[in-house]
């Protein structure tokens, strides 16, 4: 029978806050660490695998703080030996002809023995190496990689379900890949709690969260698609832990898009995420590849360009971004710290008591020129 | 007995998003037909009666590309021969003398012989003819272009219903005019699902949906009246929903009015669109007949403007807006192509499909300078 | 026992948009007059009692027009003889020196004199004679004013109720004024349902409804009290609608307050208003003695300003305002043309039926440089 | 079992408005004390314990208008023995280096006996002497404030409960702290209704309340956590009525931080509050030390930066800002005044009564340009 469409709200990171609790920790001694299949990491931070982000000595870098890099393996350090020559000339290239220029960059084609060397370079780095591949290339790669001593393998495209009907292509079966890899495989993204589960049981490692999260985001205005992070977190979240009571197997999900300032890592981590993947914050890193730029890696549609540009600056090391000290009062740097207070002051011992914080929906509005650091001391 | 008034939430398209489905399509294996009445037309797009948008040859490019485009019978096309040296007038007027200018220009009667030969034109361009005209002149005029070959028409008022109530004109009635006529008539607009119902029952062939939809709209500043879109579609696609199970004909709806991208195309579609009548991005193809300005056709009252010259600029050619490829990532360029990936992410494979899309509230905020490519890889 | 404080969400113009109806009208079929009491007045207007706004000529003007002014009787007409040079020195002071200028000017006494005086003018220019006190002065002037041939007396106050307590005057008892009096008396303001219950039992002839209800109102700022007018006219005209079942007497309410186009005129009709009382937008006639200037009349204590003089300009004349023709399409001008229009559009013959129009929660957003004409034909 | 997280709206001033009562009261005759423990103050206004707000003659003078002002004992007053040089290198030290100067300035060690020198100046200045202190350094302070003449202890975290776990520190017991003081304590901060209750039981004599309240606030950007003042308010007010319930004890609640206009201060006794602590508002007084500069106190972690110096201005006497007159028409000064006239115009004549005024959803744009005086007067 005819039935009106209903519409349910959705909540993004700036309409939401944490609620404080009712006991309160030293932050020294809470426990941020981010477990899966046998891998622990000391943060729960992972790198996105963009271009402008990672590269395998970025990988390194990451890795000796605590946290993840996930390097694109169907980008530029795939197609180019001498990466380092064109991401100075993606920097100088004038604004009006980058999207060009990057569509003709990324026109050369993925070179086998570079997918190896990357595996290896960021092994030699003491990071536990993980790439990326798109569902298209994953059949092709993934034993290569496997073979180069790849650890944890990412398979990323824009949406993802487990069934994807396509005339030209067979679809690519998780279980399948999984099975024959013997590697643990985070896949993504969703943002769908059916899609959630139906992939858990595929075996897969860990879910990649967000679709189109920022209200400003390209997906939302060419596609009109996405949903924004926090509601995208609580529901993939309360899949997971619907999977983990039914199986006893908790697999984790992620975090990923649209994270600008420690809040955001924070209410990811309080909405239900086990782990945040940080794109643009890191591109702003002084280790970051991009030299202060950054560009999309998704072309959903041939006739669609692949990312414009965006000069995001070059802020200060990875070190500061993640572990301060800062000098700004933004949230932009020292995002551990951030999580480590916020977590003592919700009085949460570990990232799954974080999980329980109490949330509400508050608005935040930027006014110019009227921020002003208040921490409870009056104002 | 007395009561309280209620006021019920209504949502436009900046107000929403769709959530992306259980299983996804490759874009170029869904069907995005809109069929009527024994018309078939390759993608869902009408181009509005708009003086500044279609002309003779416009209607030809648009069906050349697999749409409809709908020329208005009202306006300069019937009241002048040589309309080309009357657009190049209206685009050189200085700007504080354009309304005083259009008003002058739009006092010119319609001339009976340019109705038969703008018909003619559209047909020797291949097109199906398709045309429009206001309530007032439908008796007087349409006859004449039934006999010049006219094929489908759309009769348009800023508020349509099937009952007017006026001292000096005995109103329209539609079953009369559709039975005496023997042409699909599309009718509008209206945002109501009662109203809906009873064109439908008077024998229309299509509802164009819309009344003062934007936010910043002249008839919600002027009038205080209007509906959000995605609203309007919901609740006007319920009453097809239902008209079609009670009476198993299939009348489409046409979202007409506030559409600027890509986004809001796949919104409309989700929100149980059949079609979308687009103005506005049309106004801004090298072929529209403007010049790079648009004009506003309604004029409700003697003595309110009858529309403010707008300069929307020429920005690409009307194949490059609809089917790409786009250099820009604001989703205004590759209109069809954005409806594909958008129904191929929710797994949508016809537009009928795609009206099950879920959707979510999920406001979207213009943040300057925050824009940023993200689709799923990172941020 | 103790309760959790409950809110209620209020609505302004601003917030709402009034839905078409199932019916349509020819504008010029529909009746918007205003009646109490045995006066009738062709169009629903009230012009505010600001200094800057209503003189004895202005007053003539609007009654022409078909509407009812309401002079000042507290302010420069009956403080000051050739009030002209006055008008003109607040025009003419710098705006540094504006606020302490017009404290100066009205600590000047009210003179008994310029009270008949006055009234006698404004009956001399033909209109129907309205004049406002504030409750202190009422007693004293009331009789006064009577005699000299007053017709309405308006009694206005920041908040007005039936019961006001103070240590240093005796309150006004309505009902007792009314009585010995014997002239239909308007009082105001009030957003409160009982409040409106317990004046229309006074014997009141009229409601002014509004208190703070702009969202940038000083109210608000500096008292933190105010409620949208949208939710404070529905709720008085539900009290209105109320004591109609239950006594047979209908008192109308005019909506007091932040209207500033025809949008708001509308919606304020819609949501239940009988009338509308305006303000700036009169000031802006050529007509309003004002210059070009307008100033708050409140004072509602000794140590706060009386109120900022804000330059509003001068527009058009005061026909043009209500009447039109129009040039602009920010609503701002033919107030009676747009009402008629949206009556037409609601298929609302009456004022009394317009109350029935169904009204939506559809928030407006200034779009900078996105305004658009758009009335249902494409966009 | 597994729970999808619910969020519940929080609501800050600028989310809410107050509607008038039905009776009015004339302002003069309204009572604003504040009262605990045997104090009692003429007005409800506390003024925060940061170094640019308040200093011994500061206190002095807040005291001579009836309110109370509290020294930070862990800043510059108890560092520095000159603090008048301080304050004025501060405020001529180069933006850029400021922050760095801050965190100089504060490496200096508390001097026991500058906390006692301190302590006496503010009884010579015939003020009621309230004096702060942090967690940390309460329980090494308080006998020597104590033996020095402080009358009122407050203790104050950014976070305050009253369990915390920590490795490094016994938690502070603040019932064996009360107990042996023998004196007042005020403590904060906290949102949560459960945890004023707990620090009821545990005897304080008053709670701060207020965590990262600003929509734009540091907490909230950096650590994601924060409730709207007025949420904040209304829950810990209905623990403390529960409380007062259950036991005919009345601890009374203080809402601490954002609070910027007379609207707010209005607004945060009718949801509940006794008294209100202002920060910014008296750091722009003549008599506040900062010299138009004010800072932020709390550095909850050694990583993040201890608060930006902003530059406050200085606009008036304390006397004009809390009891006017007022030149201006934005909410700034005469806050008593303000709060006074709203509770006559809700018909409160005592802080009590105006907990029980009704409280609307009503948000506030900032329309620039487009703020008028209106005060039901029309518009």
């Amino acid at each position: 029978m005819a039935q009106m469409k209903e519409l349910k709200r959705a909540y993004g990171f700036d309409d939401v806050a944490i609620a404080p609790g009712e006991i309160t920790l030293n932050p020294e001694g809470v426990d941020t660490s981010f477990k899966f299949d046998g891998h622990e990491f000391k943060i729960p931070f992972l790198a996105s695998a963009m271009d402008a982000v990672v590269n395998p000595s970025f990988a390194g870098e990451l890795s000796r703080l605590g946290g993840l890099a996930v390097l694109n393996l169907d980008g530029l350090q795939t197609r180019y030996e001498d990466t380092e020559s064109i991401y100075s000339d993606i920097a100088s290239t004038p604004r009006e002809e980058a999207t060009a220029f990057l569509q003709k960059i990324y026109s050369q084609p993925v070179r086998d023995d570079l997918v190896s060397r990357r595996v290896e370079e960021i092994k030699a780095s003491g990071a536990t190496c993980a790439v990326s591949l798109t569902p298209a290339n994953t059949k092709r790669l993934a034993p290569l990689l496997k073979e180069a001593g790849a650890e944890i393998l990412v398979v990323q495209s824009t949406v993802t379900t487990v069934r994807h009907i396509s005339k030209s292509l067979r679809g690519l079966v998780f279980s399948d890949l999984i099975e024959s890899l013997g590697l643990p495989v985070l896949v993504g993204n969703t943002v769908s709690p059916e899609v959630t589960r139906q992939l858990m049981e595929e075996g897969v490692s860990g879910i990649l969260v967000g679709v189109g999260p920022g209200a400003a985001c390209t997906s939302r205005e060419v596609l009109g698609i996405g949903v924004p992070q926090v509601t995208a977190t609580i529901q993939t979240a309360y899949a997971r832990d619907q999977y983990f009571e039914d199986t006893g197997r908790y697999v984790p999900i992620i975090t990923d898009g649209g994270i600008r300032t420690g809040g955001d890592v924070c209410k990811s981590i309080a909405a239900g995420a086990d782990a945040v993947m940080i794109g643009t914050p890191f591109a702003q890193a002084k280790e970051a590849p991009g030299l202060g730029f950054n560009w999309g890696m998704a072309t959903p549609h041939a006739s669609l360009p692949r990312g414009t540009r965006i000069q995001v600056g070059t802020k200060a090391s990875l070190e500061q971004i993640l572990l301060g000290p800062s000098s700004l009062t933004d949230g932009t740097q020292n995002l551990v710290g951030a999580l480590e207070i916020s977590m003592g002051m919700v009085g949460a011992a570990t990232v799954r008591e974080m999980h329980q914080a109490e949330m509400i929906i508050a608005p935040s509005i930027k006014t110019e020129g009227k921020i002003f650091q208040h921490a409870g001391l009056g104002s």
